[in-house]
């Protein structure tokens, strides 16, 4: 008799499985007898015990049945095989919410891999080893501490406290920790502000370009979307909709992805605006830390008299995006209703990765790293500068960016299709750069690139630059003779 | 001139904060001129850059006006100050989900919190310093090696074949990677499943009793909630509606929280059921792990030809309940509406995390812990049954429950009165026990309790049930006398 074992786990459970399968494949017929237990084992090479608990395995789940002082028999009725299953088809449509979600992630902008040299990608943060190894010693230490049990939802107060702290220092946003709830990154954040604030069919405010992720999971969860163009002073407040929205999503400070800082008198004009409509603002601080000016503009949250402002934070730019740790700075009518719903969303945030970032902050590493990052990030930004104006020139324009990791260069004597073959012929020269125009809804009247700083040293950005230009005289070039 | 400076961050934001309340108390007049810098840094010990810094964004905030050659004047009309704001009432209610939401969280099970002695708790695992020790290491092991980006949305590769290594060994199930989903924690799990399969309105079924967080996630989400009786077999099949659900959530290898295990007939029957229905399966399998039997009945989803099981795992009682690291088995046909639901819910959950368990897994460090915690808690199983025995007698019956950290045992000659009496004398006597009540919508008949034996070893489990006999003894005595 052959019965084919298939190494994995206990004995019993292989030989378990072996027998399901010659039942299944007809080896066996249902009332058959099986070999009795000892001249099985003796076969296989196994021990009796073995061969047994197998037998009383399989007839628990019905697939033999075992006659005292008579044997075992393959049942008349056998149960289906424990097998990976043929996919049924799908008979019943999953919800409106994952229909949406199916629609959003199909007209979601590609992101296209590009493995060349002088990749100036944006989005990722800088890799930096000796900050991994730190953040694993920080990590080992909060494991050793940290009770097994699930953090608080609303967050670790150590690392609430420290928040808070940070936020004092660093952007003149008082808040006790109280009004603070530590999020799984913020995708989360948009998540819950939905969840929290909008119904299905109600109207959320964005920006035009803008972040999509966000918009994606906002439209999945069934809210109306409506766009409002930007400028270079941000949101162009003087559009926003008659029609009061629930929310509106910004990102001021610097202006995702065009980098704009929005006015001050625009700012005020967007807090009346939220006040007057009873509408709620998410305010997304996503790169705050990285600021290369010295006198930023108070953020919405430190203007606002009315408490309407949701003030976000992350820490994916300035550490790493696989650590999905943030924050939100939540009005005072907010604050239980938010974490009503992480709890229920998914219970807590990890409290080892907390602690650690707690204590992190605490001793004075994350200002020390962010200090480092930003000499760094400074440094990068003026040798892409100088070569942009080195080797482009007045093709060009620069947009002014304090902060971040990335730039936009707007290319207003060169038309759309121009500025995607440059791109194209950047590719051939292992230069990625990339069109701003995927953010937009409507794509803007001059084309533009995004080119992110962040993960290349100064000498290859000096290079990245020359190629640049190269690609610019080849296209000035081609259009020369057409 | 008097003023105070916080203390906080850089002397020119201080500064700036300073003069900000005092114009905002009065102590500066619309229109009046503020002191030359080089005169007022003079007098606060500051240098004269500090001052005009301040100045300068103050400028910038439109708080004051700096005439050139006249001098610096505040600003006829004011900024809002930028301090911690009065609570504006809450002029826009939240949305029907927050609505929900605050309705569940009202009605939840209020979690006494006990810090006797003997606190016979179930819900947190074991601390384990060793433990902690040693994920410790594998954390910092893995955040040297971890690139900065987020993990896949659907859980890194690596995590994903030790889980499928882990589950074909240990509970004969044979998925490819491709049909598992790394999600943090099962609260997010049954949030997915919510979004994924359930509209508003439509119905769940869960047992009765249940696992209370699920109930409150789904009944938030606007789900109808069914609830079907069980008894010492699982949930009553019989019972299943006549209306088809669009989800069936169980516990079936150990009901959760009376511990029966749902019979191989009545597996096959809701399985039957939810095909002739369209109706999908979540099983939550949350501490299969810690068997003390060696045939455990094959899961739903092993028998599963229809495929329609969404199999559901948890490393919070195994691990730690700090760590939100949990896994789904997808059927076919819903893997992608579920990974794109938990990219739009977190984007992704912690790298270094997933990847520290996958290395902890594949170095076989899990299943040595594994196997330690299961013998310690066989020990201590078998301590509190003894002592049950020899202190309780005949007053408790024990219902047999092969896995996890707690038993529940059935009073049946005592009230529903009698038995919260119980549970306060115990309180007095430092011994934490706790009634099975409250997981029910419709109570049992009989009186039940809950230990849990995880947290105490075997000699204070033995006190605890002295007790625990003392204070039936005295209960006894009392209704001797009534």
């Amino acid at each position: 008799m052959y019965l084919e074992l298939d190494g994995c786990g206990p004995s019993y459970a292989q030989l378990a499985r072996a027998i399901k399968t010659a039942i299944a494949e007809g080896s066996f017929t249902p009332g058959q007898r099986l070999p009795p237990s000892r001249a099985l084992a003796q076969e296989l090479g196994l021990s009796r015990t073995t061969v047994t608990t197998a037998y009383e395995q399989l007839e628990a789940e019905g697939c033999i049945d075992c006659l005292v002082g008579s044997g075992s028999y393959v049942s008349a009725l056998q149960a289906q095989p424990a097998l990976p299953v043929v996919t049924a088809p799908m008979l019943a449509p999953p919800s409106q919410y994952a229909e949406r979600a199916t629609q959003v992630r199909r007209d979601a902008v590609a992101r296209m891999r590009f493995d060349g040299r002088y990749d100036l990608q944006c989005g990722n943060p800088m890799t930096n080893a000796s900050l991994s190894t730190i953040w694993g010693r920080e990590l080992a230490h909060a494991a050793t501490y940290t009770p097994p049990q699930a953090a608080p939802e609303q967050g670790l107060p150590y690392l609430r406290e420290q928040v808070c702290r940070y936020l004092k220092h660093s952007r003149g946003i008082h808040v006790p920790p109280e009004r603070v709830l530590i999020v799984s990154g913020f995708q989360q954040a948009v998540t819950l502000a939905g969840r929290v604030l909008v119904n299905e069919g109600e109207t959320v405010v964005l920006e035009d370009p803008h972040y999509f992720l966000a918009r994606q999971s906002l439209q999945a969860h069934g809210a109306q979307i409506h766009l409002v163009p930007t400028d270079n002073h941000g949101l162009i407040t003087a559009e926003l909709p008659a029609r009061a929205p629930r929310l509106i999503y910004v990102t001021p400070s610097h202006q995702y992805p065009t980098g704009a800082v929005l006015s001050l008198a625009r700012r005020r004009e967007l807090l009346r605006y939220a006040e007057a409509n009873q509408a709620w603002i998410l305010e997304d601080d996503y790169d705050g830390d990285f600021r290369y000016d010295s006198k930023p503009l108070a953020s919405l949250r430190s203007l606002d008299h009315a408490d309407r402002v949701i003030y976000g934070g992350t820490f994916s730019k300035v550490l790493f995006s696989s650590l999905r740790l943030g924050y939100l700075v939540l009005p005072a009518a907010l604050v239980k209703h938010f974490v009503d719903a992480k709890y229920l969303c998914d219970y807590s945030t990890s409290a080892i990765e907390q602690a650690a970032l707690a204590h992190f902050m605490e001793s004075g590493g994350f200002s020390r790293h962010l200090v480092r990052a930003v000499k760094t990030l400074k440094t990068r930004r003026e040798e892409l500068i100088k070569g942009l104006r080195q080797y482009a020139g007045a093709r060009v324009q620069i947009a002014d960016s304090c902060a971040g990791m990335h730039l936009v260069i707007w290319m207003r004597d060169y038309t759309h299709a121009q500025v995607d073959a440059l791109i194209a012929l950047a590719r051939t020269r292992e230069l990625g750069i990339y069109s701003i125009a995927p953010y937009y809804e409507t794509p803007p009247a001059t084309p533009g690139l995004l080119l992110g700083y962040c993960s290349l040293p100064p000498a290859d950005l000096h290079d990245a630059m020359r190629i640049f230009g190269e690609c610019l005289d080849t296209l000035d070039g081609m259009s020369a003779r057409s």
